[in-house]
């Protein structure tokens, strides 16, 4: 049985993660990293975890602790200076690794990458699979807007393409900030980072040309849809449900339905929805997954499964009809 | 003093006009009309509301009562329908005579208006102020979009114009649907009527040309916020400023700062932003307003004064600095 | 494998109760029932449901299939006049069947019982295992208090009892009424039927004695979360732990550990933890629950696996540490 | 013109305050208290601020602006330190000056005051109004229990008497820290401090005898609801009526009539009803106020009214019917 770690196991993301791998049949754990829980039993991040798990130890400690793979889930500049250990394999759920041309760090970022992302490969398992041992796992803003135009991008006008979306505060992290405070995010919706947001560089590196990209802060925990708008040169359905087909993960919904958070939360999985403009030659786009979920864990654990050769979709949260 | 009747007073819309109405100073109310209340008390509306307001009578009656102005709180159809009295100032909060091509209605509204507009001015106080007696007050995301598209019409190449617009659930009314109950609306998002809203003409006919428009019904009780793509073709912000520069309702917001629902919630103001994507060479002009204020009952307000010869910003809610 | 068929199958509950069912090893789907949908595919009620499932039959029909079990998620009213059929388990989640004393029905219901309710055994697991064919699934809120309430019941001084209750929309319904609109939940905290609820004297009926009981409708989707006071004659946590020492679906938190509605909702389990009040001889027994999971359709499914020899928690949600 | 000056202006109470003034007819703002925006003009608090208010000064300086009334918007400690210039009315929002038995701070505040609470007057103009120049602005949880509770306290069992309260998230103030952030208030309620918050010493100390006391944080942004169980020894509507029939601040409803948090949110009155249990022999009085409105800016304001000679609902905002 394949053994892990998770390097930074006491974020969201760190801990959506370790859900997935204990709902796995097939990942032991070996180690949980976390440096402000290190000594602490995993019970101190939940009370939901008990004594069957390891402790918490040091990054450095855990990432040595002789795992089959790594799941990275550290700030981007943590992650960026972080050494993998040979034959490991690593996911990293970071932007360290995601854009191939590391001087855009500097303008998007706003940090300079200290290396180039030689040997990592950015994988969305649908469509761009891993290769490799070094992961990058994709944003949850590009991962929506890569699943909804990908197929397409050849039958647009690349200059039309604009992508409005819209995130559960979950995206944002653990982390205490202004922007997360309650008495900011309840009964509002804030647009940040407006045109100017580091997933806009990936979700172009992914599709071969630039995108006008705005993220939106909603009120909810957790949830994210992509509400994309193109001009079509020709009818987008058959590229969408082609690409999908055989797809666990992915749905594309029968016309006229909406893709809705409420469908997605909780879950690993991602809808898809194709509408036409009555008033203009635009389509639109949609694509609704949980930001925790398809836009990090979940698809992080999906990547790790075609890396170790597992079944892709083993320890994913794809089924349930919750209303 | 000039008097005033409700024609649907006990919806959403007719109840927040009512709200300006009292808090005017010169404004007397001689009837409230709602058929499903007449008779009652107005605390029947609202436990706040007492002894010194009319009781409620049929719409009918109210429409008789003799007011200077009337406030129309109809839906679409009924308000069609209705015949206004001869000399009497009506301010129509629906949808029925906003578009003056009125054979656009069967298409938009899925319903034949049994009339032509004639006469009808379809009124926003900073851009298209009302002329006559009849007034059609404008629909909540058309206000928001053209607050944002107007001033610079001339300076956007029109068929860039995409508008991705989300509203608290107020904007969809009292009534009760599947899509206004709470365990739809919560901790969700959900894109509807995606490019076949009816607003969307309503946009076209202020601005001169087709927009792609796309609403979302957000997890808030108020509060609206339209993000508007455009290529412009020269510098959109002095346009913006000077169309602003003299509105005590209208604040363009300093550069870098982004509009939010939570400032003009409960408002009948608006706040626009400006800014420039980094990736390509759009702009994005955002407006936020409370749906149910500058969307609504505010503006119909702001209207009435107008078209009164009062001060144009009587009765409305403009102050403050709520957290 | 153990057949089943849900009457009712397009509420909350029979759709959580289907949810189960499908995650479910051991038992197997024979009928759908819902007059509503009555010969629609399974995905008009939910656009993840698929052509495995039989169709929507009319619930009489859906009766009459020959299932082994019935999960019957009716209206109190149609669940009282619906005849079991002989030889099958039947786990009604309705308020029908809970109540010993059917003289009851007309003052707290409003209704009147038609029947004596002979035979059936009102069951939680933990404490009031099922007897016989025809289970009485508990009501959410009388879960919840009796939880937290029923292990210390001889340690406590049954006049000091108080209740306050807190629960989330779905536990309402999907049907459309005033409270359960999104205008009036969102942002809003509502007691409601104060002193008067039907689930009082379902908690009198299980603990022996009266309590005052008050529920509240909170802005969020689902969970709820019961405060109960109490004034103790001895230690209480001894009584509390011993009770759900060998439980996988209740959790006693350790002490100073507040419950959460965020890691029971979505889930099966609860959370009970005691508190002491500093200022007076009081304690305070709070008790968390999903109001659809181990408030309806989990304890349906948990009931159903006593009653048919199954692994007590196959089906359930019961492990993850989602944030 | 009365001048006053808020220290500690850029808090939530400390803008809420400042709301009310720019509302009120008669008081001059002479200086904006705040060590961490000294220098600032006051639309860095707030982009509706604007320059015909003074810049942000250093809290010491501001209060020895000469201003005829302070405003101390801090933190205990902080507060506990301040000394008031000679000849001013100072109406403090934090806790420091609210117990008269200051040895209690340190087991309910865990914080031990470094003096007596001499010449301060704890203040709730309908009950206690303000005597001398010292005024203890209430508590918000405590202003709710008071006003439910003190119009009653000859007429109930003091033994039993149960505070159950829910807050909006505001109450916690604009400081950062895990209970404030919203992947943890969305969704989600979670009691805090049970039986041990600071408040229930204020409550005991206006009543007269201890109560049992939680609160819990609501997912809303505003509002607070005190759900308050009694065992009465009389009728007490009477006794809450005649206390607030001159009241234009608290509103007694009427039989049957449910407070709701969306009646008071962003208002500074009160909202009080009583019903009885059918269950036992308790009462419920329910009382429901907006936290930073009558729960502390509103107070405070009225207050300050009161001491000042002026109107006592000045600047106060009570009227408005919004939905």
């Amino acid at each position: 049985m394949p053994t892990i770690a998770i390097i930074g196991a006491s974020g969201y993301a760190g801990q959506e993660t370790l859900d997935r791998v204990l709902r796995h049949p097939e990942l032991e754990v070996v180690a949980l990293g976390s440096d402000s829980l290190a000594g602490e039993p995993s019970s101190a991040l939940d009370v939901r975890l008990n004594g069957s798990l390891p402790r918490f130890t040091p990054n450095a400690e855990a990432a040595a602790a002789g795992a089959d793979l790594l799941f990275l889930c550290l700030d981007h500049d943590r992650a960026a200076a972080f050494a993998p250990p040979v034959g490991t394999v690593v996911v990293d759920l970071s932007g360290a690794h995601r854009l191939q041309d590391t001087s855009l760090y500097g303008a998007w970022y706003g940090w300079e990458h200290p290396a180039a992302n030689t040997g990592w490969s950015y994988a969305i398992p649908e469509l761009l699979p891993p290769a490799g041992e070094l992961i990058a796992n994709p944003g949850c803003y590009a991962t929506a807007a890569i699943l909804a135009l990908w197929p397409v991008r050849d039958a647009i006008e690349p200059a039309s393409v604009v992508v409005d979306a819209k995130s559960g505060v979950s995206g944002a992290g653990r982390e205490l900030r202004r922007s997360s405070h309650a008495g900011f995010v309840l009964e509002n919706l804030s647009p940040y980072k407006v045109g100017a947001h580091q997933h806009a560089p990936e979700i172009a590196q992914a599709l071969g040309f630039p995108v006008c990209f705005v993220p939106h802060l909603l009120p909810v925990r957790r949830g994210l849809l992509a509400t994309c708008y193109v001009q079509p040169t020709r009818d987008l359905r058959p590229l969408l449900e082609d690409a999908y087909a055989d797809s666990a993960v992915v749905r594309v919904l029968p016309d006229g339905v909406v893709p809705e958070l409420a469908r997605v939360q909780h879950t690993d999985g991602a809808e898809i929805a194709l509408f036409e403009d009555r008033a203009t030659d635009r389509a639109v786009v949609l694509c609704a997954i949980d930001n925790l979920g398809k836009g990090a864990a979940g698809q992080a654990v999906q990547n790790a499964n075609l890396a170790l050769g597992l079944d892709e979709t083993a320890g994913l949260l794809l089924n349930g009809v919750l209303v």
